[in-house]
């Protein structure tokens, strides 16, 4: 099926063996960048990273100390291409741009598409964002003043200014001989965007679609009206489940009379799903965003709210035990027993909570199937503690040499894996139904509960029954 | 800077306000198609399910019961689009296969693109994939029996064999003459590849750029050279990165001989990296895959293993709660602290594993910088030790009335977060190191390390200072 045209000669036995491509930057080229740099080679330093794509770069800086990182700036001179700054981690770039001259960011600001130009500016301190957009052509601080004005994370923020869209009476000539004479094109796009006379986009032609259609045919016979819009409004989470859903790779963004008035394009959806994927796996943690390159204080701070709530929840436990206190002090086994009902509680808790995370994330988790997922749950809960009943229940009656020890830490297993798996499933559904982040919060509340009914359910039998 | 041809007016200011679209489908709409069916009105639920975008179709498909999804297919029959099946959950997916004819399959596959028809069929028990293949016109058939040839997960199988590719020789003009004639191109592709005579790629040329060009003009003359290659073995993992890090929307493919052999486009990376993340964050609570339309006993099966390796280390934990059975029996205010110490170290812990699981996956943590980050989290555990001892201290003190038993659990808090912290950032990587997947078994190893260590630390300084 492969497209070839003649031309081919593939008889070549002696072809050398090609080796395979090694991508991304080598610590050794972090090495010799940073030795060069401390020992005030600049002109080596340079030379190592001025052939570096954008992205490697930006991992380069990543990588470098804090203080070899505006030596390296220095080094590189004009040759820094602004585009590396879209690839840093927020508390890099700061740092970078700091080190960078005003003048230079806003002379070359001008060179990105204004989502790359937006992506720069938006972090910068108020101070540094109105000195950078001071130096800019007024049409240009416009453009950036008016689409910072759009909420963060929306789509008006993430799109491009720059894409082609042509009147329905155009033919594929026209809009090649158009293309040709424009100066002003996008760097890179795929679709072309039909739009009518009030300037709402009425479908769209792939770009590969119009370059294999003859000239005199029109637009309007080749385009593809079944077309995913953004509203300018749209939360980046939403334009990535567009862009996923029906396999985009860009987008007309619509303002709010349905006028064209951008394109978002699929990699800086990619960035997004990257983004919103770390997001969810590092709340469930209790971190709020990456933090490898953030200072140790920061990190610290951001991390401490959540082991405080988690140290309430540790102690909510400890109060249901101290509840049980005349009970321990009679049958000391059970101290030694009591965390395998509540650690396995909170094990097999957060195994439904992760598949329910993740499904309302990717939207195939909601009120559509909810109750079939937590029946379901409890099943698995039910029989998986079942088994668990039986595996706890015979070591425990082994060690301790104690046939009731084992049936009560049995049943206590039972009842724990069930209410495990109920407050699994119903914990991020009632939080997203309440519009709270399923990822923030669910884990806390679920342990909380996993921990005071395990300890309650092993400790309230046992003195119910051995007492 | 948007490139707005003339015969734009945008005076109306009477113009209606766009509805927000929605996108996706409704439960209501599920429900209405699950009532059709039940009442047996096929021609209603295909008029429902028809005007479907594939991926809602799929997700239509997927919102069923059990019986109603092969119910569905028959109502669509010929309708039913097989592309459908490449959104499909592979679970639901195996279910819709079975449903359909081998004929209808077979006769379908043969209008999506290579890689699609990889897709559908990999994922077939071995006499479906069989009755398929052998119904397939014999070149199909080879070109699909050699992907499947490839390893599961490498770019070999995600690689669609259509594209085009033109020899070096070549002008715009007799490009786009070729792109009119030829009836065999891919369905919508970015880039065009340009070959030498050993049909390996020496640049690619945007579809954009080449539009925008004079017919005269060489394609060597505007194509990109700075072009990542993937190798035909590559993995998966490794062609999302390639992609990421480059903001790539097609690559080429290459055979171990350089040769120029298929495309792997971005939507298919978009799939690979919503996997890849799903797979980290799922592997870390214990859950082998998504398992939301699995059946209860797999779903049982599946999550059985990782609760028995949480029961040992919960074992574990009690033998050396086991080991101060004398101390907690003299003094009971132990019991009912002990589990704060190890909770809060668990949970420390699992901030930075998280951290350092993401960072491993995102190539943002390596031997580069793996000193510099362990330092930063043994400082971080420190500090919050500290914090969390002067709370965790006062408020024992408070409660138990006795200042010695705070200042050993601000003993064991301190000596337990720091530990934490080193091994939440030794664990994946060391697990990195000797090849096993980090996201897999770093948090069982993390959480028996702070169990062991918060018990041992809390109840050992008591035996020794207070008994």
């Amino acid at each position: 099926m492969s497209q070839t045209p003649p031309e081919r000669d593939d008889t070549d036995a002696w072809l050398p063996e090609v080796q395979p491509e090694t991508y991304g930057i080598s610590p050794e080229l972090v090495r010799s960048v940073s030795e060069a740099l401390e020992s005030g080679r600049q002109a080596e330093a340079r030379d190592l990273a001025a052939e570096l794509h954008e992205a490697d770069l930006a991992d380069l800086l990543e990588s470098l100390d804090r203080d070899e990182r505006p030596q390296l700036i220095e080094a590189l001179g004009g040759d820094f291409d602004l585009e590396v700054l879209t690839y840093l981690d927020d508390s890099v770039r700061e740092e970078v741009v700091e080190a960078l001259e005003p003048k230079h960011i806003a002379s070359s600001l001008s060179d990105l598409n204004s989502d790359d130009a937006v992506d720069i500016i938006e972090d910068l301190d108020e101070e540094a964002q109105q000195r950078v957009l001071a130096a800019l052509p007024q049409a240009e601080r416009m453009v950036l003043e008016e689409s910072l004005s759009f909420p963060e994370d929306s789509a008006g923020r993430i799109m491009q200014r720059e894409l082609l869209a042509v009147p329905s009476s155009w033919t594929v000539g026209e809009t090649i001989d158009y293309m040709r004479a424009s100066k002003d094109l996008p760097d890179d796009f795929y679709d072309l965007y039909i739009v009518d006379p009030k300037h709402q986009p009425i479908g769209y032609v792939p770009l590969s679609r119009a370059m294999r259609t003859r000239r005199p045919v029109l637009l309007t016979e080749i385009m593809n009206e079944d077309m995913r819009t953004i509203p300018i409004h749209m939360d980046q989470e939403e334009v990535a489940y567009v862009f996923r859903q029906y396999g985009l790779v860009s987008a007309p963004v619509v303002d709010d009379a349905g006028r064209l008035v951008g394109a978002v394009t699929v990699d800086d959806v990619v960035h997004i799903i990257d983004e919103e994927a770390e997001e969810d796996l590092l709340k469930l943690a209790g971190v709020q965003e990456t933090d490898l390159y953030s200072a140790v204080l920061d990190t610290t701070k951001a991390r401490f709210t959540w082991l405080l709530v988690n140290l309430f929840t540790a102690v909510a436990a400890s109060v249901v035990i101290a509840l049980f206190e005349d009970t321990l002090e009679r049958i000391v086994a059970l101290a030694v027993l009591m965390p395998i009902v509540a650690s396995m509680g909170g094990n097999a808790g957060t195994q439904t909570l992760t598949v329910a995370v993740r499904a309302i994330a990717m939207r195939d988790l909601g009120s559509g199937n909810a109750l079939r997922f937590v029946g379901k749950e409890i099943l698995v809960g039910l029989v998986n503690g079942l088994m668990f009943a039986v595996v706890a229940g015979v070591v425990a009656w082994a060690w301790f040499d104690m046939p009731s020890i084992g049936l009560i830490i049995a049943a206590a297993m039972v009842i724990n894996l069930v209410v495990a798996a109920l407050s699994g499933a119903l914990v991020p559904l009632g939080l997203e139904k309440v519009g709270v982040d399923p990822a923030v919060a669910s884990s806390v509340v679920l342990t909380t509960v996993t921990d005071v009914i395990g300890f309650f359910a092993f400790l309230g039998l046992a003195t119910l029954f051995l007492l």
